[in-house]
């Protein structure tokens, strides 16, 4: 399973965005993958395969609005995990409260 | 105000990265910067230099651990706004239940 | 049109990973697409759906020798424009000896 | 030595932007930092420090003339290596014509 974070705006409408990216996280919940919605980019969970049509999906859309559009995604992909949107940041946590590298 | 989201890890650690995200994440925190620790990345809100210079510490400490080291980081800055971290959410929120772009 | 700049690296190999890179820029190769290979990742000009099933096909590459697969990509589609990696530094250029925006 | 790729770019001037971006590239020659710029961004090497002090001059430019500035960066630091703009090409173009993976 890979977990992508994904940021996706026109570089035609100005300064006030938030709208298109209503649009897209639309998109995202149709899409039926786990996600988490952040300040800076949405976080998804899936194949790489339904990652990767969803950003053809969202990209289609702010193409249909935009004559330039801006994407960026990052992708971490681990063999035999799931559950990694709440799994990542559990791990941190844990390792927050008990580790000791000095 | 300037809104970041930003990840660093070592290449030479193998799979498991808890232990290192989470020596980064305790950097973040003595930065006293509002952030929020996501899944792919943390977030974290502040003037540009100081959010610069959080990035330099937190490259140093990985630095002292990792033969190779890399990061990535995505900054938005918004004349005259703040408290970003949430609101930049909430518009979104508020443009789902309300906008009709149709 | 849309230019995409993507990098692909295992996290479980150590510092040294060009003969990995390498396998990349061969799966690049044989797509057909113009690309231009950088310090820091390879750019590649082409119709999106395109450019997403190369990111697959670079990323079941990688799947197949690493536990642990990052990647990054960033897109810019640009409405009627074409050739784009040498004609976006093109633009660039020629604005460097004519702009005067003091 | 760090090698960093990054991107910087107004959300409210339209779809055409190599003007500002000639503005930037100038600032980065300015640095005497060694450079490749890229159709997708610039690569730049030098110490960390040099890197975000350079990374802050070119939003402060683009602040000056836009009222939202998206940035994105990305830094690949390899401890004992240097001259990597070149060297890291060349070790890949060295890996196609030798490795065999299979």
């Amino acid at each position: 399973m890979t977990v992508m974070e994904f940021s996706i705006f026109p570089l035609d409408k100005g300064t006030g965005l938030s709208k298109y990216v209503a649009e897209v996280i639309k998109i995202v919940e149709k899409s039926g993958l786990p996600f988490n919605l952040g300040p800076m980019g949405t976080v998804v969970e899936g194949e790489l395969a339904d990652l990767q049509k969803l950003l053809e999906n969202c990209h289609e859309y702010m193409e249909s609005v935009s004559d330039r559009v801006y994407m960026t995604a990052k992708f971490d992909t681990r063999k035999g995990a799931k559950d990694r949107i709440t799994g990542k940041i559990e791990s941190v946590k844990k390792a927050l409260n008990s580790n000791d590298l000095s």
